[in-house]
């Protein structure tokens, strides 16, 4: 028989139906492989067809723009937010509007095309989040700003348009709403027990073991135990912290090093999936740091999401977090 | 410059922003394109594939499971929730579950495997209406049930696993998120200013006429203020009423006339796009009865939902419903 399971955060029902399949990873999915493109903007030597770098890795005395780095962040060439302006916030009858106000940016993770956050050294993928950390902080002096989101695409079915591995960050003049119910979620729960919940979850998982994927001094990843999408992994730092960007710098290390580890599980399991990767952290200037705990959320991209999900926002995920976890664990690296 | 636009209903921003492309209508997409199947469980004469009718329109005198019908209701073969068992609400630790109690259902829309909802006539598709809202006065009489979605999933991109048009009911014992946002939401307007949210819309584009796209005695097609996809559609009844499965026949009627013009008009403008058909309707057993207002939403499959989406729950529409509602309006049938 299927199940329903409550998410522990934002309260959020899923459906476990794992009746309609035969093994975990039997997905139709999309193998993401990426082939040298000459044409590519974010390669070594094509600095000139982006627009000008905000911050820069790796370089020894070379100049912005040109070759010699190791990481580069620009501004997105077609952004979907801009900086310019104001937000003019305006009621159009009945409805509420304001202009597109806020930043996008992209992390260019390496100079070669063909590297991914799976086969980088922990050293670079551990750039990437300073990288990212480094711009948040700097987005923050925004007041216009109330939350800077950092996520990734990675393969064309999980939306990324260009292949060369890169994240992007938003800064948004709002708290999105899925930020907003895991905040009001975790207070709820902390006004109950002067807990945090994720503390609850990551000391539960750790009991359990069911769940547990893999783990490091400083981080743990699981398969959450309401997950929307069949392999959804997440990992916490065990240190209750709020906000990412204040993350002392082992804690990146140990994120980088766990991240790597379970992409390329990953990709040994299901195939090089195409993958959805984003960082929840708390919104800017909320008191939120009794009960808020920053995390990372992978989100494979093996199913369609279908008219029951968007009538109903219920999702219907057809592997088990235990079963998934389980496959994780058992990958041999 | 980009638009941040809120829904009236749910508070739901979105991001309208059209600089990343040329025309509106420009997407890499699926066409939907049907071929006869032999193996179709739902084409007529292979009844004995699927699980026994629980409904069938049009036999004159055939048999049950024989052939001799214009549309059928039956189980699904493999449900994501059954209706033999209990609850069982528990806890595990900190988490909570129940077991996958429900029902699931299947109204296979015509006997022959090339008609879809654009290609059958008015009276086929009222056919289709009229069973659903049986189906859903049956189903509510199941005291475990909190809410009965009907949905439509037409195309492999859009998550049809079987091409022959068909839709689904499933049966909850929850009220989802999505309904509840917008029942909320609809309360919260209610309160303010003792009118229906919905009704206040209709008559603020009837009056605007920008985003409306086509309309009869009974129904309204518009593109929503705050579409979270590009050409997504909303049909509403003028008539305020909470309940789908409450509307009287001629309503049911006018529906079937305007939705088959709505998806004729998109396999037009969008070159025979996937897409998702639902209704919202009240939960079952809630006095909505004075706020809420049912309605259907058709959402083209046109774009890929990313890692911002999934992050954030705040929707990067490329399509302004202006302009959507401009290019449905003027294609010429």
């Amino acid at each position: 028989m299927s199940e329903l399971r409550k998410d522990p955060v934002t309260g959020r029902w899923v459906i476990i139906s794992t009746e309609r399949r035969k093994r975990p990873t039997d997905f139709r999915l999309e193998s993401v492989r990426l082939a040298p493109d000459s044409a590519c903007p974010f390669c070594e030597g094509h600095e000139e067809m982006t627009p000008r770098e905000l911050l820069a890795h790796g370089r020894n005395g070379t100049a912005p723009d040109t070759p010699g780095w190791t990481l580069r962040v620009i501004p997105n060439q077609f952004p979907v937010l801009r900086v310019e302006g104001t937000l003019d916030r305006q009621a159009e009858g009945l409805f509420d509007k304001m202009n597109g106000i806020g930043a996008h940016e992209v992390i260019i993770e390496s100079p070669k095309h063909e590297e991914t956050l799976a086969t980088l050294e922990a050293e670079a993928v551990e750039q990437v989040l300073w990288a990212a950390a480094a711009r948040v902080q700097d987005l923050k002096r925004d007041h216009r700003f109330r939350y800077i989101i950092i996520f990734k695409n990675h393969g064309a079915a999980a939306g990324a348009s260009l292949e060369h591995s890169h994240s992007q960050l938003i800064a948004l003049p709002i708290v999105p709403r899925e930020v907003r119910d895991e905040v009001d979620g975790a207070r709820g729960h902390y006004e109950t027990k002067e807990r945090c919940v994720f503390c609850d979850i990551l000391r539960q998982e750790m009991a359990d073991t069911r769940r547990l994927i893999a783990e490091n001094a400083d981080m743990v990843a699981v398969a959450p135990y309401a997950p929307r999408f069949p392999f959804e992994t997440w990992i916490l730092p065990r240190r209750h912290q709020a906000l990412f960007e204040e993350a002392p710098r082992h804690e990146y290390a140990a994120l980088a090093r766990l991240l790597g580890d379970i992409l390329r599980r990953m990709n040994k399991a299901l195939r090089m999936p195409p993958f959805n990767l984003l960082i929840h952290s708390a919104p800017v200037g909320e008191a939120t740091g009794e009960y808020y705990h920053w995390h990372v959320e992978i989100i494979p991209k093996l199913t369609k999401v279908a008219g029951f999900e968007w009538a109903t926002g219920f999702y219907l995920n057809p592997v088990a977090p235990e079963e998934a976890a389980q496959v994780l664990r058992d990958v041999r690296p």
